[in-house]
């Protein structure tokens, strides 16, 4: 088990308590949004981000546009005329490479799946779930009041996709873009943890139909 | 197991012989293309179809615009006012939904995911892979013309996806309309029915959080 997994998913689909889960299974660190951020936030290079933010805020795309600049996260631009978001973007991607550079682990959100493309050793996992099944975990798990909880979760998730279209210039949700996709409502939070702990054993079984 | 499971498939991709492989592992009749042609042609409803086909063939979907219908496999529709596409995919819509109620089964392509939309012991399963693995695949397997192997890939993939869209109004390989979708070459084709079977099992297992 050398494996980086990535998990993308939708809001209150249990995405992120799977990669909780997943992790303690296999005994490998856990990263998600909260400490990517973090961590983004604690490392040198990206104090200045956080420092300069709102002086340097601009609306990223036009303003790329405007200089010419690819706005895809290429760190040959120089940093500081990159608008708040793209600095913020460019310091977590530097941590979620950081991490996955230092071992086996299980990341989720943040678009590393994108991030991590041109690593060998990573298995992508997409979790989705019935809006019903979402709303009901987003009102007792994280405490949405019941009559907003929907508006919520596609806000969530609109900005979730915006997020991911904009920095991976791919389409968030693409089924092509992950290893394995997973309906979890219909086999539950521990069954979706033993599910892809099974696919990556199957991947790494050194079948000569691997790929 | 009491499910009827759908496999919609990349061309190349191996998901015809996961689903053959699915259905003998658990003892139940497979259904694919040809074999769901074969009995809309050969049903009595279906003659009609494929006799006047050249005589009532039109441009189906202007021609539903025009007669203010709904294109969708509406069986209100008056039958012989249908294109041939439409009354062939009205056929083979009938053949699916007549072997779903006859019990559980595996249904290859045909939009059956869409057709048996509203069944309820229904597994819907997207199978797809690398361009490379399908190009071997289509060589190895199916015969193709190495020079030729990858346009006719893509040609029929389009192909499928323009009938998809076309029948279902839905867009094909949209992570959404499946519980479980599976890059096949990562794993193999026998890991993937493992996968598969036992991805039903959990949703029969009866978790308090199957949805």
């Amino acid at each position: 088990m050398d494996k980086i997994i990535t998990i993308s998913r939708q809001y209150g689909s249990g995405g992120r308590e799977i990669g909780a889960k997943l992790a303690q299974r296999l005994g490998i660190p856990f990263y998600d949004k909260e400490i990517i951020t973090r961590a983004a936030k604690e490392s040198g290079f990206a104090e200045a981000v956080f420092e300069n933010a709102e002086r340097k805020a601009t609306n990223s795309l036009l303003y790329s546009i405007a200089m010419g600049m690819n706005a895809y996260g290429n760190q040959e631009i120089g940093f500081t005329h990159l608008s708040l978001d793209d600095q913020i973007y460019l310091a977590q991607s530097n941590v979620i490479r950081k991490v996955a550079m230092e071992g086996p682990c299980v990341i989720v959100g943040r678009c590393a799946d994108y991030i991590l493309r041109d690593f060998e050793n990573v298995v992508h996992v997409f979790i989705w779930a019935d809006l019903e099944y979402r709303k009901n975990r987003a009102i007792t798990q994280y405490n949405l009041p019941a009559n907003k909880a929907e508006e919520e979760i596609l806000k969530i998730d609109k900005r979730r996709a915006n997020y991911y279209n904009y920095h991976a210039s791919e389409k968030w949700g693409k089924v092509e873009n992950y290893h394995l996709s997973i309906k979890s409502n219909y086999i539950g939070i521990d069954h979706s943890v033993d599910c892809i702990a099974r696919f990556i054993g199957y991947g790494e079984g050194g079948s000569a139909e691997k790929g």
